[in-house]
């Protein structure tokens, strides 16, 4: 026996012998796609965990229907669910090191599961060795009832929507966080700018709810769109005609596949989708996601840009704020710091919407019956949402919770001439506003007394507006 | 008197005299702006007239408003009302000359306004001349109480409510168009295609209808971004703060206006933005609705697409269906009939794409307090919405309504040996379809009169999926 | 005759007779399209002068041409060139009414051109009426020897290749301007920040004319390719072949197109495209300006956003700067003066980005021999560089020609504690400066002082670059 | 000694002590860098071998510089020199654990390499442990004489320069591969069409010589700029003033650190950027390759779906050529065959896209004297440039190297009634082919013939253009 042949093992499919590694569990049809596909640093399936583990989480209930609807073998079924259960415990990632672009629709990663559950499943169960597929095969009894479509697609909407849930309690976080600093920094004012021109005054919890509750507003959003997630195309094999699966398998499958959720942990709330060749023909609700996490993500940035701007300084800068110190700033200047953390949301947001760009463009690109761009949308989308999340939880510990207005500075600003005369305006009306600015001539001390007499002439402060 | 003196009136404000057209309705600020922003063909105040009549709206229910409640002189109130009343009927043009971008905040816009209405009330109403500004005065009593922060955000949601309504109505004509068309067409089949190539036959009726029932999710979807413009900032006049305008005026300014809108026939369902504050640092809802209108855009043009790649031919396309001849193709070859239709509405979903590009920049561009970049959203989302209508409304009239299947060809490709046998595989399982496969050696037409045979075997064709 | 028979006129074209207004310089293929294509507030041909000028000119020369080889009869040709030359010089906007969008290709301007000259060749040569097509007939003469494809092509780069010269003067003027102030305010010293934190300082004119290098650096490279716009594909009529024009026209049709643009002042520089099947299948040189120009958009955006946070204040900002006060800054705070100029530059920068945003998507949707969306690309281009031009000549005569340094506010933050330290440290070491930051402690002056007793220690100040 | 003391020893920098891993070579700066910034999937340092070569390069280039100037020490210039040597044949990557985005301007990646090589050169060279920092000091000896800044930004010229040359390389294979397939093809004709709409023959050498000529013209102008990605700042330490380092230092760094590179194998030819202010306030040309890059990637997807589009079929498609079987297609339907590697070449394209996005983003949010965030640009970038390359890579040996035509389609295809007629109109005029279509009256096959012997009468074909 050749030293080549113990390194290798020939397993033919459809388009004839191919040399697969005599170790792997995969088989000729994943070799197929390493070699077509060169990695160049890119990510792999492996790399996406979730998205792994909802497709093994597809391959069980259908192994599990497929028994129960009398389609497959009981023992075949048994050894399909160990092997599964045994992967969703501890999935191995040289298992699964398909290039995670690769070509349209998904079908590498399909089959590279489909292989490697046969694999595990013959020689644990049956004592068959890798390659031999039999007694179970990976297009007749992995995949049996099912097809690269609708699994994949079904597969993207759980790991997606698991994947999102992350993302949204981070930012349910932040908002909160922002919420209870304002309660910490009330009653302290700050001055208000637009286009950057000094306006009016208002307090700082002003500000951080505003922020909080645009995230709100936007979080709000995008759960409904998760929500819409759970309608799944499962069952709507090859294009989204019904009938390609066994009718009693097309009835049973989402149940199991609920219930094989709920025991992982997970909402088990999917339902199919209204019309499955709509579900075919475009990722709609992925795309939806896509798109509102690209504004988020703006959201986002603009917000750090924020804290950037308020703490610039120390000496030439606005200094209304004290970030936290997390980081020498400069190899060259002693003693910098740099605001690292907000920049880091705003370059994890810039990242995120790059991905949202491409995955827009896979929706005017669809054609007819499938749309084949679905493993840039979900790669892309997991990408997104992973350096998003980053992004959101370091800004939350390393930088908001952590830090502190500039009380002098922002009295100062927030009692400056304009805000001051304004204020004059709004508590004793406009005339009475001039004659002290006339009277003041530009002696700001006298116009803030006039104001602190003039409020305290009022049982009470202007009210101030926080839902 | 000099030639000159009879040209230009002088009319001084804070930054001292400025020249205005003697007869302009418009005064200084206005034509400030004009001076300001150079055309060069580029749209102004009134191309967008759903937007002027929207702040008319507005300056009218505040004057309403600002009598009742005691602040405005009762004739001061009745001649802007009847001024304004007026401009709603007939909105001159020539009125409003101000260059769509003219800086942070649509405040020109909102000048031009209040110095035309002045002038327009002061002349009819009062007898005095333009410039003058007595008794009424642009800033002290047409913009009494609001501000152009909270003016402009409002008219923008109730311009933009306006505009997507008109395409809402379109997209839903679309779409019961295709589901018509799926009736008349139905039981004709054709062929699905995955990654282009050839997969299964399905019924026409299911792709028309998959493709309905994409745009009625989207629609769903944005009718409730629509909703969600409701909420609006009237009475947070600078940057959110309830205090500066008239607590009266803050109770009372929103049904006033609520009745005005019902009062034109338009939906008078206007709430308060849950926090003022968020709603000056960010055009959130604008912003949801031109990234959800970017997608139907690239859903309408994939569409489009498909009708170009199914009519494609004569001869060496697909030929699948017949778009109605509108235009001669080609100022060179006699004969050829180009689907320049569909091309307008993929020319059109492309233009309004990069509209939604111009308006996502302003989220992150956004600042502190404040975001500036409101008449960038507003006027290319209307533009936006404009260009999706025409290319629709086109698309519905000149193209869909009109075109016709090839049945030959779609019954051919539809039996072809791909799809028969797989049909076969699906109605007399996978055994039986190999050996029909293996017998007929090529002999399509052998294959196809065993399909039809089991066909006819059954009571029932398969089931066809259609929401 | 009846009323309704005046109004029209009957055209009879491939597609059978179609109602055309009386009057109309136009026919039948004009009036199809502007029937298909609701205009909604876009833009039609007229509004596009440059193009419509280039088309002109093409038409000419192809005329002359065609007389010259002797496939045109002289009186023909004469009738011809008298029309366009009555065109060129006063074009009537009313003739050319079709929707800027139109479907693939351009068809439609070209044939409403050709209409056009036809109609109004005959009428005023040949006594003919509008409708009659004779002696000259828009396909047979006025569109003799060339095609939409190649004609339209030719003129896009034609009329871009004219726009991209005013933008390119503008912005060559911007840099001049700004080398201009670096050399007044010199040697005005100035904070230079990283990560928006105080880090050294530097002149202001190393600011300034940073700026205008990176400026000229892409000048430079844009200048290159409106260089390459002067290759084009006439002659190469539908898909690049070379066979379809008489070949005699295709030697001599670039060489009379030169003249006549030579004539008209612009440059004569066109020639032929190296591979016109290329030409055919893209439009990359337009695709590339585009890019470059929406890259140096965003250098303007980041500028004018530059001068906005160099001029915030007047209490609670930078205030390093102050800009020329052109307009009221706010219709409820008196004496608030906005940034508005250097926001219209931010404003027109996103409009244009958006125009590029359209135009790439157009390289995507290319296919096969063809690419179809050329009135995209135009249409896009020219408002684009009209945006830009508008905001660039703003800013510059409105904003940075006067706008002036605050010279006591950039003293005290260039010579603030950081700066001042490491100043110290780069003429003395860093010993030295930290012995003086010890012995300072934290008496800004003092240490001000030994900066100024160490600069005067030598000969001359650190040397400054500046290209 | 309890064990904790024993996994990690603690370094204190000017933020005050911070535990680091006893065992790592990095410091403390690193180590709170990989505490701030959660990988979460991310890519790191490490994952970026190109950038991090070109970085050990300037670091390498800076000691010998500083040795040869006089300000470090021999000894210490040497054990540096070493040390680098090392990392470049053998880079560690668990040495380099930071996150590619690690807020404004790469010093994480700066400082991880500079407590690197001064722990490891410390350990080799002069015994002392990690963490001492003597007699090497990360700041003080290994950045010497130069900054984050200038020496981040050369290197990020250096290394996309590298990997550019690469991709350029591949393309330019494309392109031969393109024109020895027209060669080999020819004469083979086939049908252009126009809008999806037949309209002319053609040769099959045509089309593959115009998408070969339109990459080309893209190669020459991506050349360009990368050619002046040689003009660096380095030397312009924080914020492009000059006279931050030694004067000696920055006469001597960029002839030895060409040098350096030449040695590596690289081309030696980097020149001092002519305005380092501008080079601190935009990373200009890379800016530009990513937009070019993205225009590539555009033509290169318009060309894979062109391929998938002629490749369609094998019944119900255009079957214009067959594209080599590589993968089984689908998980369902046997024996289908899908185009997944032009598929992967557009899914690559996409991505590309997507990263192109972002990095645009950076422009715009520049602000005043720095550009912060280059890491986003280089990481994007890169990853940008790997995708490209595998997807051409890909495309070339995979797909486009074993492609063929169908020449029985083509030609029927390029012989149907309208190729037929326009070819008849251009060998013998107008009349003679609508004679022929006359008498033909649908008869394709007498229309067929009168072309041929119309051909035949001619010594030369039409003639072909081709660059």
């Amino acid at each position: 026996m050749t030293e080549n042949s113990c390194q290798f093992r020939i397993e033919t499919d459809s388009l004839g012998p191919f040399n697969v590694p005599a170790n792997a569990a995969f088989g000729s049809q994943t070799q197929r796609a390493v070699a077509l596909y060169p990695l160049a640093g890119a990510r792999q399936f492996s790399d996406y965990p979730k998205l792994l583990i909802a497709m093994l989480q597809i391959k069980k209930a259908a192994a599990q229907t497929n028994v129960e609807i009398g389609v497959l073998k009981p023992d075949v079924g048994a050894a399909l669910v160990q092997t599964i259960d045994a992967a969703l415990k501890a999935p191995n990632a040289a298992d699964f090191p398909v290039h995670a672009l690769h070509g349209g629709g998904g079908i590498s990663f399909n089959m590279n599961l489909n292989e490697v559950l046969a694999n595990l499943a013959n020689r644990s169960s049956f004592d068959t060795d890798y390659g031999t597929y039999a007694p179970i095969h990976p297009n007749d009894h992995v995949n049996l009832n099912h097809a690269t479509s609708d699994c994949f697609s079904t597969a993207c909407h759980i790991a997606v929507r698991q994947a999102a849930g992350d993302f949204l309690h981070q930012v349910n976080g932040l908002s909160q966080d922002l919420r209870q600093l304002g309660t910490q920094w009330s009653p302290l004012r700050k001055l208000a700018r637009t286009c950057l021109q000094d306006a009016v005054d208002i307090e700082f919890e002003d500000y951080l709810c505003g922020v909080a509750s645009g995230l709100d507003s936007q979080l709000a959003r995008i759960s409904e769109v998760v929500k819409a997630l759970n309608a799944v195309n499962l069952g709507g094999n090859v294009i989204g005609r019904q009938g390609d699966c066994d009718p009693a398998f097309y009835d049973q499958i989402l149940p199991t596949l609920n219930a094989e959720l709920v025991q992982s942990g997970m909402p088990g709330e999917l339902t199919r989708a209204p019309n499955l060749f709509a579900a075919s023909q475009a990722h709609d609700t992925l795309l939806t996601l896509a798109a509102l996490l690209d504004q988020m993500a703006r959201s986002l940035m603009k917000f750090a840009k924020d804290l950037r701007l308020m703490a610039s300084g120390p000496h030439g800068g606005l200094s209304e704020i004290t970030l936290p110190a997390m980081q020498p700033g400069s190899s060259a200047i002693p003693g910098k710091i740099n605001p690292t953390v907000p920049e880091f949301m705003v370059q994890s947001a810039m990242a995120a919407c790059g991905r949202a760009a491409a995955i827009s463009m896979t929706q005017d690109h669809g054609e007819l019956d499938y749309n084949p761009w679905q493993s840039v949308v979900v790669t892309e989308l997991l990408d997104m949402i992973a350096i998003l999340t980053s992004g959101v939880s370091s800004l939350r510990v390393h930088c908001v919770q952590g830090m502190q207005p500039n009380a002098a500075r922002n009295t100062d600003n927030a009692t400056s001439l304009l805000p001051s005369l304004i204020r004059l305006k709004q508590l004793k009306g406009y005339s009475f506003a001039a004659d002290v600015a006339k009277q003041a001539q530009g002696d700001l001390d006298a116009v803030r007394r006039t104001v602190l007499a003039a409020e305290a002439a009022l049982s009470t402060s202007a009210i101030r507006l926080c839902d």
